[in-house]
């Protein structure tokens, strides 16, 4: 692994250091781990006790924190100048190029040279592989996929025919991407009769997606997820939602089918966005909402039904005193029956 | 691609048509990407303005729709009529029948001369494939399977010792078919020791099922999804659920073990139904619903702990209200204190 | 099958006979379906009727079952009981150790003479496999993994690089080990950048893990799973989390980023607990719940926000009174308006 001085580390982060220059950094770890050749970072306010006690060689902080002659390495965006650190001090492995010997590659597909096909994947016909793309192992890339230069597909990946994705993704394992959509239509028996979904799914660039995500095709045009969204695991996408920009889908969520989610919106885990709802950009859902209703942009809600989250929580709040609530009602009934 | 006439299409589809008959389709398009070859639907009330806008050449409709000039087929049941023209106007393409040279098929399997074992698929001991079954690409059929005619399984599908899928079945990739159900006796220290699940998992005909979805074998006896029965992604069944015929199970809903779903039963998306429960034939479970208790045939019930959506919604309605409440109570107090 | 008289069954189990100990027993089924050859359980009171019944040749129940002639095998720990009887009767098939010709296998890697590596796995660089290890079908394990003795990957799991797995565990078809967490720094133009997740996965001994399942590895520290903790299907676990030993995980819970789950845990299916929060040893999280907040030990929270069970049960039930109690309220007012 490469060593930084933390003067190194401060130029190369954009962060201001508090502290001795010729500290030599070899490692990340958590702050209760770190050594005095480590980096740590403090994620949470929770943890500033713990901060303080770390033998950490220096801890990435925000401007608030205060210090007592730790090194730190101060910044006003702490946690994008820890990555920035991490991804110099513990940087991935180089990948070799090529494709292996067992992996199944139609002929007529176009591999780049810098890509890297992994062992038993499976490459279909007329797919296009773009510069230093890798194909994990055990990874199937249907007919006529395209693939943007740098995209990464993780080991047991899943695209379905025809999927486009762009430039600079990134997608774990057992994400499927382009399943049939959900439709059927019932007949007069209560036989339900499954709608034919040929539209495809187009995955803009930058865009990262979690283990074992599903993401559905259009039934007639595409399935779309804006540039730089981020989707985490187990996250379900049915067929026709439309995806903004730079949007933040956590863990379990769920979005039915012709939803519109704009750009810059946090969706919390587990939360669940009912078919043809349109989510405002920068709005924030929390977890485990249930949106069954237009949010309009930049709001926050939570609860189900989804609603204001100030407003959730001041109700939430009096929930529990319900019983008392009835009580105190009833012994005003009381009251007036018997003046 | 074929083409036809609006004329064809209406005697095909079984749709009146209004317009010109002489009009060719070429393909299918959203609303809104439609031109004058393309077929499209008005899936919604929501894009009611947007179809009357659209270019399309013709949109199949319901029987309230309005027109003014444009060309539309109209039926009973629109979604019925539009899902066959998607199936004449765009066929799948056909697959060619045969054993992929890099799958893996024990000698003992029987598969059908007409049945397509895709690239590194692995065919157990005994297992038996149907007229025109499709295994998709690295899919697995463990020993003993049966798998009946037309059933097609997309890759990456994982089908456990011993189950039985009916004919005409669709299961989409990631699925895992007869996983070990979630059953442990604790003993006296707390420590949790597995009860060995012998039973069997038996899909019957015309049963679909989504991505990533889990259906546990039952513990002794089989746990059984009745005929015609469609899953979407993402969903859990447990151990000996048994689950009716025609019933509809929206995407991430969790359905606990030995949980009795009747017939034509639609489970709304992350829905979770509680072990050893019974839900009643036609019934409507809403999406985020959790079902604690049995739920009678033929009724709607929302919310948590699941009850009658009428009478949920209304609450809901004045569950914001709470802090409103508490203060006229307060006030009905304070104006009692001073007479 | 091996064959057990009644006598000898309820000896290997440690259970007190009620009945004939000559009758033969040959097999596992459901009460309603088990003849007089087979065992059968009582598992939940609704069935006592059919236990009573059953035609089973013998049931296994706890001690407050009453019987009129019926042989029964009768435990304090009945569940436990029949699960050493179902181990007894119907054991696992013996598996030959192996690695099959078809599997792809690094020089490096450790494999003892003992394991079984089945058709298309691919074992990475210094992997050690342990005694009687079995890599089902399919199944990934990358580089520098280690497995411990007795473990079980099913078909189709995902191990990513470095992931530590202690000895008798389980993993079913499609879980995903160690993949990266979802940490993602914004810039000031809103754009997302990944933190490197460079920590790893420990999984202690005897934990077994459901199908479909995510794990996240650490971002620098470990994702910690102790021993004997059990997980069901389509659970999400984010980086950073640690659990306790002997904790039942039910399905499609998700548990957020460095949240610290104690032992003996029962978290319900579906819940959701937020990131950075603690839950005390021998607590109980009821089915969606919503943790936001620390649970201390021992006490069974519910309902979003999750607060005491007993609490939010007494406040649901009141829930659909509110538009009573609202009118209430407006008789009242209305009687102190006209006095």
């Amino acid at each position: 692994m490469p060593t930084y001085t933390l003067g190194q580390l401060a130029e190369a982060i954009d962060a201001r250091l508090e502290g001795d220059p010729e500290v030599t950094i070899r490692g990340i770890a958590r702050l209760e781990d770190a050594g005095p050749d480590d980096l740590s970072f403090l994620a949470n306010a929770r943890y500033l006790e713990v901060a303080r006690r770390s033998d950490a060689g220096a801890v990435v902080v925000g401007e608030d924190y205060r210090t007592d002659g730790q090194n730190v390495l101060r910044s006003g965006n702490p946690y994008l100048a820890f990555a920035r650190a991490v991804e110099l001090i513990s940087p991935h492995a180089p990948r070799r190029p090529g494709i292996h010997s067992t992996a199944v590659v139609d002929p007529s597909a176009r591999v780049s040279d810098s890509a890297m096909v992994g062992p038993l994947a499976v490459i279909g016909a007329d797919v296009q592989l773009g510069e230093r793309v890798i194909v994990g192992t055990a990874t199937i890339v249907e007919d006529g996929v395209t693939i943007g230069d740098d995209t990464r597909l993780f080991p047991r990946v899943t695209v379905h025919e025809g999927t486009r994705i762009g430039v600079h993704c990134v997608v774990q394992s057992g994400a499927v991407l382009g399943s049939d959509g959900f439709g059927y239509a019932p007949d007069e028996h209560g036989r339900l009769h499954h709608v034919p979904q040929r539209g495809g799914l187009a995955i803009a660039d930058h865009v990262e997606i979690g283990a074992n995500v599903t993401v559905d095709r259009g039934s007639a045009g595409d399935t779309v997820i804006g540039e730089g969204t981020k989707i985490d695991n187990l996250v379900h996408v049915a067929h026709n939602v439309a995806i903004g920009r730079n949007t933040v889908i956590v863990a379990q969520v769920g979005i039915a089918g012709s939803a519109r989610i704009g750009s810059h919106v946090q969706l919390g885990g587990q939360s669940g966005i009912q078919g043809h709802i349109q989510v405002g950009d920068g709005s924030r859902i929390g977890g485990q909402a249930g949106v069954i209703g237009d949010v309009p942009a930049g709001v926050e809600v939570s609860g189900y039904p989804a609603r204001s989250h100030r407003e959730q929580m001041r109700a939430y709040a009096l929930f529990a005193r319900l019983p008392e609530m009835l009580q105190r009602i009833k012994a005003l009934e009381e009251r007036l029956r018997t003046p």
